[in-house]
């Protein structure tokens, strides 16, 4: 029996742009650990909260990690409790899943725990329930592919992986910069008229189709955000200017990464997003704002087990 | 040097409940046919409508099939002029493309008269022309699929052939009653709140993620049109009577074709398609409405020559 378990789970790029809260990527960069430690006690007990961001609520139910275990023993009913650790690696409020990973990571080391581990996919309905402790909704973009891996598609109750063609990596660029997720939110309150969600879901379908026929043209023609971004673009500063760095460096596209004001683009192969990427910090610094980049595959590892203890 | 071609078009599917303006396939059943003579004149001549509608504009520039091959002639110059014969077997105002299969047939059989013929997907830009003369819009969810078959994603510059599971048909019921293409896109004026929108564009990616993948169930789960139909439903006597026969008849969904008043099914297989056909016409009938039907894999073939001669 394992007493004590620590998973990994990586930060991620929500919405790819033209998929809001409905698709996502993994990053090969910073992520969330948490220690999942067998106790006597039923229930779940969040001990400590390191690392970059400190100022978390302790109290499990109103935690996103702290929900999504008590979520899986309620399902599972192992007849023990679990006691987290959590080292966020993540910023919050970046736009790169940072809630959503601590959740993510509790999972699968609290599932090492379990008599019979469940298969990875079967942790997405309680990964939803912790996330939405953060985000007040229930949206799969940063979970699904925190948990499975590369660019995720994440329905209510499915997760289905989507190809990418070979070697197209992201740069990923977080500005010191909060953009709250609610702040966010607020920004889509005015509906759409018909010829905007047709140009955006004429987009989506391209960047879909793009992916599974391996086209990257046709991802090129599709991985431009008409719904979102332009309600959201004036609350990261410099994004303008951003997004055109990326673009003049051969973007196949760039938008925001979930909430923002984290910027990403997508490039057809590596040395093209990391060039893009130091001009994407460039163009922050020219209005007044430190930032730092990642360079990623879009098909990157999610959520492992880093060590665990009998 | 060809002198007279006659081209067939088939009817087609447009916006398949969840690809509005965007998404079409072509049907194995009725179409137009259209008879391209050479001519010393320049420029485009109806000589005659004939068929199931004639009560069409006979100005070439004011009908479909004529402003289409006037686009083909503009671009190619071929020192010569066409006379048109039209015969429909598409009855217009019916969602099943009529007035784009004039525009498709009349093209493959104008450009069979060329020194050179195209391709037939680069009739595509002059059949969204001629298709644009029908309905004030550009769009090509019918044009597309009546050009190259099959399951099409039709945007402004190109067509993209979607695969579909082996075996999947449609059931098409075209009831006695008119809906006009304008006043159906009427009902589209009212914006769409954020959360409608997500709806639409996760059953959008399922749909298309499903077609890719293989998978009938994510097909099932995505053909399912929360944007318009709920506008348009009330335009159709019966509709909800209809759509309900062919889902209790396996149907992976159903919808309104093009602006209605037709009706389509998606199934698995030929034979529940054929009893689901049956039962929605019997809906119709319940609400005073003859009908009748097509059972057509969706895979079928686009237009093609009937006959040339020098």
């Amino acid at each position: 029996m394992i007493e004590r378990a620590t998973a990994f789970a990586p930060a991620s790029v929500g919405n790819v742009g033209v998929g809001f809260d409905l698709i996502g990527h993994a990053i090969d960069g910073p992520g969330d650990k948490v220690t999942a430690i067998r106790t006597d006690r039923p229930g779940v007990v969040i001990e400590a909260i390191e690392g970059v961001i400190t100022k978390l609520p302790l109290e499990a139910d109103r935690n996103t990690a702290g929900r999504a275990v008590q979520s899986l023993l309620e399902a599972q009913q192992p007849g023990f409790g679990v006691k987290l650790r959590i080292n966020k690696g993540i910023p919050l409020g970046s736009g790169l899943g940072g809630s959503a990973a601590s959740a993510t990571a509790a999972l699968v080391a609290a599932n090492a725990l379990l008599p019979e581990p469940l298969p990875i996919e079967k942790l997405y309905p309680h990964a939803l329930v912790g996330e939405a402790v953060a985000s007040g909704s229930v949206h799969g973009d940063n979970v699904g592919p925190q948990l499975i891996g590369g660019l995720v598609m994440a329905t209510r109750d499915r997760l289905i992986s989507i190809p990418v063609p070979d070697g197209v990596h992201a740069a990923i660029v977080h500005p010191d910069h909060i953009v709250e997720t609610r702040a966010a939110r607020e920004s889509l309150t005015e509906p759409y008229p018909i010829a905007t969600v047709v140009r955006h879901h004429t987009h989506l379908a391209e960047f879909l189709s793009g992916c599974f026929r391996n086209d990257i043209e046709l991802i090129r023609s599709g991985l431009n955000d008409v719904l979102v971004e332009p309600r959201r673009a004036g609350l990261i500063p410099g994004f303008a200017e951003v997004k055109q760095a990326a673009l003049d460096n051969g973007a196949l596209g760039a938008s925001i990464s979930g909430a923002g004001p984290s910027v990403f683009g997508w490039f057809s192969d590596h040395d093209s997003a990391q060039i893009a990427g130091q001009a994407m910090i460039m163009a922050f610094a020219s209005v007044g704002l430190p930032a730092q980049a990642w360079i990623s595959p879009v098909t990157s590892p999610g959520a492992r087990l880093m060590e665990q203890r009998p």
